[in-house]
């Protein structure tokens, strides 16, 4: 058997390769060729095509259809797939596009039309498999029945009472492996894990890593369960949620829509406004630095090192605000912990300084003995020099750590992202404050002398 | 009714809570104390809590257990969770533990550990619900009676032939919905999204987010259906994969526990390698400035432009390198599309560079006639600086749109993580660079007059 089956197989690979290609070649595709594309793929291909397209795709093929054609792909889709497509649309234009839709569905996207899109009652999906709490096994498996040829899924299955309040959970399994005359409501789990209309997707998807969940109902205030979200939505939400923070995180604001998708002047907008105002922020190091043109006449060199202090300080701010901004995402670390925060950044930050301090006093020495001689006057002066170098980085390294990891607390305390404190905004902070650690350091150790 | 049942949804909503809490408060906890909290919990919950808590936490709390106590809830866990605490412990001491496990459980769970823990055989569950492609529909419902009486859960039924090769997936609601007589394979969906076993656990979570899976069975090269990887692993993966790319996006090494957990020595470990790196690369630029020695004596004032110089350049670089680094994580930019990410990024930068440029022209004036009159010397030297900063301005920040979007190409090619190109990594090159032309401009427009 094992040599005639083989082909098969490598079939489906080469099947499952090429639909694959399809769908990484699609964001390149005009509409005109995807319209053309999407007529001539077998049904059940287009079918899988649509659901793994995103929301701003299904929307534009939709749009390029005949009004025949569009309404028969709306039947097929999933409601809540349906009101997010709704929702890309001009308000006109989407009560149009409702109006082909069955009267029931009707109602149904109609509300959830009315949550955010970011909100669990815009993530949820108004369907879900049901069962009464005082049916017997036997009369809920039959119902279930019902429900299985409506075409609605049956992997999570809710014990709800005669006004549609949740009462539990009771999987399809346990109630196979019951006897028929046992009632729904003593074999259900009690415990399920739920969450409001209006929770933040975020944090629908921090539940859904913190419980191991497959699937959470959504329940209003007084207990009625309005719809259910599954894992597979959760995914999208928090590599969504993941590209954002990362965007923030770089020091620009979180794009709408995929790189290559984003227009040239929206790409521009998002990107300049945080960069003129981290300009505006930098100009204080030229103020600063303009204090010290006694220093700067007198010592040339003292210019040179500059950079390097200024980058070691952005750079461990970098790391320390990475480290925070990750860890209050993942609910690791809380408001309250800001004080051990702050005991393990200073004594990281102190270490670190010291170390990259040596290293600092070495180049410095290294130079003056065998690189360039001379070059910073006398052996004394290279030693000064070296010094304020080795104490600076120190010191900039320690303010990096605490700036860096402040940040986040700080904007979170203010209702902020703490992932807007990106790299560029701490770089910004340490490089005006360690400036004038460097240059009060070199006025002390050396143009003093 | 609706007053009375108030109260139990109230009770409902204050145990979750609670068990967040407890939930939140374990990290901070000695392990003394978690073992003491844990035997005195309700065994529901106890169970929830160990369910809901990482490797690390429950090898920590299993490892202060007694022997009969361990065995006990060695046996509650699931295989692939037993299979990653026992990778946490010493060879000998693994060994010791699979003794506690009855004889099947162990060849599963030895079987697993002999994959890597990143790949998709360690993500996988053994244990899966399967029907044989010739059964009826009756005999299939039967079967899977049997499995339920097992604790198999039903959530997703797959169509094997008799050497165990996948042929397809049967909801259960199928089956529940068809006629007893029919056959299984009949109805079975024959398109099932598969992976190989040795599969790394990032593309495994790119696959679910693509299709928009809640499972996905995992099969070898015959066409062997070994396991089945869940939603609610996939969502762990990806969140922890978003923490190491955001930690090493920060320019450190991603840490392997938590922030909180992770021991002083080895956070400085992990952050103080590429800070010094970093450093060392950083140097660059004090000799870079050190060449142009008779420009900086001669004319004071060119050094404190070169802080804001420099950040503008890292600034756009951080912002082109993380849209880069999550677009190439997310599947939407390939290795080939180099090119028009290069002119995209070509173009961005030129117009923000030219509008920076301007800002940076205005301070310049702006100090010259109102803030300090004559701290330039003449009028024309002022606006030589100006044209100066602006055109260096322009030439960094282009500068930083290309390194930082080609960068992450190039690590991609070299078969590196595109994540490192981090924020610091990117402005060490730009600084470097970005100095060389200012000083050249510096020379062309003020030192050679």
């Amino acid at each position: 058997m094992e040599p005639l089956k083989q082909p098969e197989r490598q079939e489906h690979t080469d099947k499952q390769e090429q639909f694959e290609r399809t769908l990484s070649d699609w964001p390149r595709l005009d509409s005109a060729t995807r319209i053309e594309l999407f007529r001539a793929i077998p049904l059940d291909e287009a079918e899988d095509l649509l659901d793994c397209m995103n929301v701003n795709d299904q929307t534009d093929l939709l749009t390029s259809m005949s009004l025949p054609e569009r309404r028969s792909w709306l039947r097929y889709l999933d409601l809540d797939d349906i009101a997010d497509i709704l929702s890309e649309l001009p308000e006109g234009e989407a009560d149009k596009w409702l109006e082909l839709l069955d009267a029931r569905s009707r109602d149904k996207v109609s509300a959830l039309l009315a949550y955010a899109e970011d909100d669990a009652g815009g993530l949820m999906d108004p369907r879900f498999a049901r069962v009464r709490s005082t049916m017997t096994v036997e009369a809920a498996i039959n119902y279930l029945h019902i429900q299985a040829q409506e075409k609605i899924p049956l992997e999570h299955v809710y014990v709800l009472d005669s006004e549609q309040k949740l009462l539990g959970e009771v999987g399809i399994d346990t109630l196979l492996a019951a006897n028929s005359d046992e009632l729904v409501i003593e074999l259900a789990d009690q415990d399920v894990v739920t969450c409001p209309e209006d929770m933040d997707q975020e944090e629908v998807g921090a539940l859904f890593a913190r419980y191991s969940l497959t699937a959470m109902p959504v329940v209003d205030e007084d207990g009625h369960m309005k719809g259910l979200i599954t894992a597979d939505d959760v995914v999208d939400v928090i590599l969504e949620e993941g590209t954002e923070d990362a965007q923030k995180y770089g020091g620009m604001e979180a794009l709408d829509e995929s790189y290559m998708r984003t227009g040239l002047g929206e790409m521009i907008h998002k990107r300049a406004g945080w960069l003129v105002l981290l300009l505006i922020g930098e100009m204080f190091t030229a103020s600063a630095m303009a204090k010290y043109q006694q220093q700067l006449e007198a010592i040339w060199y003292l210019a040179i090192f500059v950079p390097l202090i200024t980058s070691s300080g952005g750079n461990s701010g970098s790391q320390a605000s990475a480290l925070m901004v990750r860890a209050m995402a993942m609910g690791e670390v809380k408001l309250r912990d800001w004080w051990r925060v702050f005991l393990r950044e200073s004594s990281s930050g102190l270490v670190i300084g010291i170390m990259l301090g040596l290293v600092g006093l070495m180049r410095v020495l290294l130079w003056n003995y065998f690189i360039d001689p001379g070059i910073y006057g006398s052996s004394l002066m290279a030693w000064r020099l070296g010094a304020t170098v080795s104490l600076s980085l120190v010191g900039v390294v320690l303010l990096g750590c605490i700036a860096g990891s402040m940040l986040p607390f700080i904007l979170s305390l203010c209702k902020q992202d703490p992932a807007s404190a990106s790299a560029p905004f701490v770089a910004t902070i340490v490089d005006v404050s360690g400036l004038t650690v460097y240059f009060t350091i070199a006025s002390l150790l050396i143009s003093s002398y």
